[in-house]
């Protein structure tokens, strides 16, 4: 668990700085910093460029089309920081971008909304869910969204969308629509990392109940701690998504041309939540319905032996008395005696038997 | 669990979609779409039969006289978008209509109020419970309601009673009474579903206290799946209908004249979640009842067993001992060597007999 | 368990029904149904009288005394709903007090107080508790009480204080006293069923503490039936009684005059409702206790097996060699060889032994 | 559990009477009850006596200096009814005192404020938790303490500082202070009763952890029932002390001057619930700590006879196969057979022992 | 436990004394307290020195300058008694700092805020949490800090930034910014005692994954109690916070301008918690997920058992019915006899082989 390590000690490294102190809190990345923008409106502009001088970002926050400027990677704070400065976004907040542990978190600024959320992704090989930080700040005309310096995210959609329907709801919305379309593309996200765990669940349910699975434990406690992470993850999207809704201040005035579609992703949450929960209890049914049968085939295992050894011990020491070299034996001279024996020997195994019937072992 | 395969599948197809974009998740069909209209009023008129082209529902819209326009089938979703045109609904309302994998769930329009609620099925032969997913909407004269295209419904009853009994309060009343009747019948189906699978956790309940239900852990396993299935399907409603009570604004005044009926509703409802409730709690104790016994079972094998072998090991040993063929042993020469060692062997068994039986294993 | 059987059948007879529609649900019944009444004030007035036919109970509904009209049986729905009529009953209340599978609730109505309860009866013969559903209805100045047609009720000490004490607080009171009455009763009765339950299960406790219970685990899970069967019929009592004392309706008013022994009944529910829970976690405990008990003595029995066996299993390996019949062994001709090896043997004994006491097994 | 016996048979005894009825529900005791005054005021005066006629309380009720009457023994109802009709008690407080019963509760009459609490005493010996009722009436300028006739109560300190300290605090204070007083001492006596279990358990933690605790299961279990009775008489305190701090009504405004002194309670007895719930899960942990620990040394038990068995099981079959008497056996006519079947035997056993060593069991 | 114990003995001490007496409760000892005063401005003002005689602390609760006196040591209640004095605290505030027990809580005074905290340790080498009182006042312009006499605290770093950093927030701030600070480092220092269990956790995870644990269940004891007991310590800190953001109250204005930075640590002390309970279940889950590995390795000890003594039962019987001694035994004259024997051995073996492999033993 590498990843828990290094949060500790970067968590230690925090404890006792000073509130406001940006300090990058994640694994040590040297790579580059990505900002993309895209900026549109409902007419015919749509400029999307990379750009290298996060100062070229400045004359966005003015404009009246809609920007959204991606930032990924956020190890190197001196972007955070002059993007912070420039877009007016308080020491704390900035604090929050960077620290990647930060739970997920919504907060209502005079100029801005400020809202962190996990993107989940589920690694079928390794089966381990990673998280990466997204921060979004919704502005007046722009979205920032800042992520982890991972590969890959869940917003390739949107900008499809973006892209190639001019007349879609997309591109002649406001921001606020723009920063909804992102919350509810990391929410479905949390659907398909969710449904991919449960479909492996399922398949070893299946074993299970076939009792090819061999030793399921491990398995299962697998599972159980990527879905309790996911839990984690998820259970705060809630509340988030039901403070946005009532947010009655002026940074939810402007939320209102969205209300309609954050009561959806309200209910979509709620889903996602629901869902994952069933899995979690799933997975705790699929332990107790492995150790009962388990329990079960002990008990078998238990009876046979059990059968085996109480019929052939007193046999064996039947066979054994008269393998003795006492001088005076009188039942080894007689001329049916090994064949009275055999007599005896098979009632005995027989009279057991019924005993084992009786008691249905058998 | 073909039917979460491919949930999870066409989950992954949405998500990052559009929202608004109407795409049918569920399971793939070309039958061909039912839409059948009851229109009726108090007097004379009851007018029932089947459409062929969705334009032909327009009329219904305004005319005075209640109207229920049933569509068995959300797969083509052109008729439902047509229908949603015509009828003026959301475009996220009607998403939700075909997207088969929603949260029940109420919402309040303008004009309408949309229901989401899961129409289940106990097959008895697989012992599997089936959800059909039925969107109820009420407008001023009208209710539309949309089922997936599984046959049969719970709604049989209440066109009988509309078609039979002209003077009957169905007939005399407005379209939120038979927004009330329908949604009445599909938790009264509840109710028989949830009884079914008690019915049969009953029967196994007595076979396991009598012991003749050789392991019952896959059974329990089973019914433990779809009574948790089956309470996710129903623990929103007693929600939706609360919400429909209390609803304060033009929406829910619409409401006011079934306001009785809604409590009545809201209790039973509350009722079907007890015994779901109940019978999930009998689940695992039947569980836990079993692996006590079970284990019961096994500590009884594990003494006779040991009793069986405590008695003859030391008992074989003996006998072992004077079938060794040293030259001199001087036991094996005297006359009543043979019998001592008898009574040796009988008094040895006695003893470990008490020591059972002070033991309590005998 | 008949009773659910026969209750799951009857339910789905009504599945579709009309609401409204006065259908018996519960046990067919030929018996005829007993009216009593009494009439009383606090000055000389006690009429109590049978009466054959429900229509001279009409004269009651608007005489200033206090009347108690008590319908024993419930299965003649034609009786109810003369009644009903005459007193002015909501059709849904009607159906209400037929459906014996009603959950305890109460409903405010224009003119009256609705409250259906479970009068519950606990057979130590079957270890069965048995449930009759009582609704009562407050009117102005009459209470009407409608029983299962079951041998007995709570209320016989009621009737006693009635006719005996011209003077007693219940005489000179009015209706909602008398209601008041008849609440605690049942409430009352509750206590000492629990208490019933309650006192087998600290016998069984005992019994498995002492360790001369046998296989307590089936009279443990009836026990748990029992009492999950009493909690569910005795959670919703307190919330009746909360919404009595909280209604500030006109209803409500009516209650004002009894406001503080509701209160009392209050606190009385909650202590039942806790007593019944502590008695079902004591019924866990005693399981839990049980199991980890049996692990021990499973454990012990695994002891003594193991030590017998491996302390002779090499001892009559031992004599197995000097029984084989090679020619040239030399050992058995010494002449101290047979006195040899019963040191060694006796040697193997001991360390073994000294062996497992050091390993604690002895 | 004769104390629970008594208890029901009393219940059953009052099930049914009229409310209101002063019925002992207890231990039948014929002692006489002692009713001890002590009344002061900040000055010189400290009065403190025992009162042999209960009319001789009556001077107090309108002295200016505080009065504390303390009634020990309720089982003389006479008594509690003289007191309660000249005190101006309620009939029903008065039902509340005498049922010992009784839940933990406060009620706010017009004149005085009437709180009910348990006294509970932990005996070392038996290991048995006892509960003394303790019912504690404010008035405006006495309080009247009513105790069940148990010997010594949590009060004596407070007695000890009336005398003692005539410029205390509590000599100085009103008769709210007194009430808050006793209040405090029964809580602090929760505290001693917790902590004297909760050594108890951390020494058997001790012990089972080191292994020397033999079979822990019975005496757990018998802290588990403490504790649990523990919990059910003190989860009440909380909500009677955060009643006496919210209650704003006259009967409230009493205790205005004691306020800060009642959420200091109501913190005390916060922390007071906290540690029991912490010892009833400490009492779980360790038997499933137990538990645990046994089902790995039948593990180690059972692998022990697994090897010995595996290992001499075919040695005794090798030494029994030429043990036997068949007439042309060639093997056991060779020179050196006998060595090479012990040759045989001890490759046996080194492969079995490795084996082993490979599956990681010894 | 000796805290434990030492801490009940205290309890019991305290127990029926006066409400406000200043009785120090924990450890005893002799050491001297250590008074420190640090006095500082945003300009050059900033006075760092240790006090002798508490009186020279006075001077300071009026000064300009921002003052946080810590006293390092609470066993010395004239100390506490006489700063309590000067600095107006309520005596039910001094008798709280010095009953080390106390449950962490905040409280509003007239002239100064009251938060009582832990301050935990985790010792590696013992496995321990040990936790140190930490009492906050915060008043106009200063901030009292009473610790337990032990080494070492969590707030060494803000006495770094104080010193180091003139212009930095945290010396040009009030005293209700130091408060946070101080708080802030508290709760930060949690993180880190949860991530140094956490680590450990998970190590112990990868143990027993990979089966190299030995017995584990010692040391999951160990770890789930000094969660539970951190847990214990920090659940009240999120209601503190909260309390602390809400208060409107004259006292609340004064912390009017950390409100941004206590809602930051409300987030900060929501994540602990949700940390904590994350190892508290992941404990859980690893006992569980242990006890299924270790049943499924008994069931395969079993199986071994089983199949070796099933195999060799037979045959060892065999083998002793001819080393019988009976003169008449046809068998063991014939020529091919033995081989024969062998022969019939051999198919046993193999027939009981197959027998285990179809049930799925090998």
């Amino acid at each position: 668990m590498s990843k828990t390590h290094s949060k500790s000690k970067k968590q230690k490294a925090t404890a006792g700085l000073a509130p406001g102190t940006l300090t990058y809190v994640g694994e040590e990345k040297s790579s580059k910093v990505d900002i993309t923008v895209i900026d549109y409106d409902g007419a015919d502009l749509l400029e999307e460029k990379i750009i290298e001088d996060v100062r070229n970002c400045y004359d966005y926050k003015e404009k009246e089309s809609v920007t959204w400027i991606n930032i990924d990677g956020i190890h190197d704070t001196r972007i955070v920081k002059t993007l912070g400065m420039y877009f007016n976004l308080h020491p704390l907040l900035l604090e929050d971008i960077v620290n990647t542990h930060q739970r997920p978190k919504v907060e209502f600024y005079e100029d801005n909304i400020f809202v962190v959320m996990k993107m989940l992704n589920y690694h079928k090989e390794t089966k381990k869910v990673e998280a990466e930080q997204v921060s979004l700040i919704l502005g007046k005309n722009y979205v920032l969204a800042f992520q982890e310096d991972i590969e890959g995210d869940a917003f390739e959609n949107i900008r499809e969308r973006l892209r190639k329907k001019p007349n879609g709801k997309a591109r002649n919305s406001n921001s606020a629509y723009l920063f909804y379309l992102l919350m509810d593309a990391i929410v479905d996200n949390y659907m398909v990392v969710i449904e991919g765990i449960g479909e492996e669940l399922e398949e070893l349910e299946d074993k299970i109940i076939h009792e090819s699975a061999g030793d399921p434990t491990k398995a299962l406690h697998k599972y159980k701690r990527q879905l309790t992470f996911v839990r984690k993850s998820i259970r705060p999207v809630r509340e988030i998504v039901n403070n946005l809704v009532r947010e009655e201040d002026d940074a939810g005035k402007f939320l209102k041309s969205v209300h309609f579609y954050l009561r959806d992703l309200y209910d979509h949450s709620i889903q996602v939540i629901d869902n994952t929960d069933s899995f979690i209890d799933m997975n705790s049914n699929l332990l107790d319905t492995y150790l009962s049968m388990l329990s079960n085939k002990t008990n078998d295992v238990m009876k046979v032996l059990t059968i085996f050894s109480t019929i052939f011990m007193p046999l064996t020491f039947i066979v054994g008395v008269y393998g003795m070299n006492f001088d005076s034996m009188p039942e080894v001279h007689t001329k049916y005696g090994y064949y009275i024996i055999w007599v005896v020997m098979i009632c005995t195994a027989t009279i057991l038997f019924y005993y084992f019937r009786r008691k249905r072992w058998l």
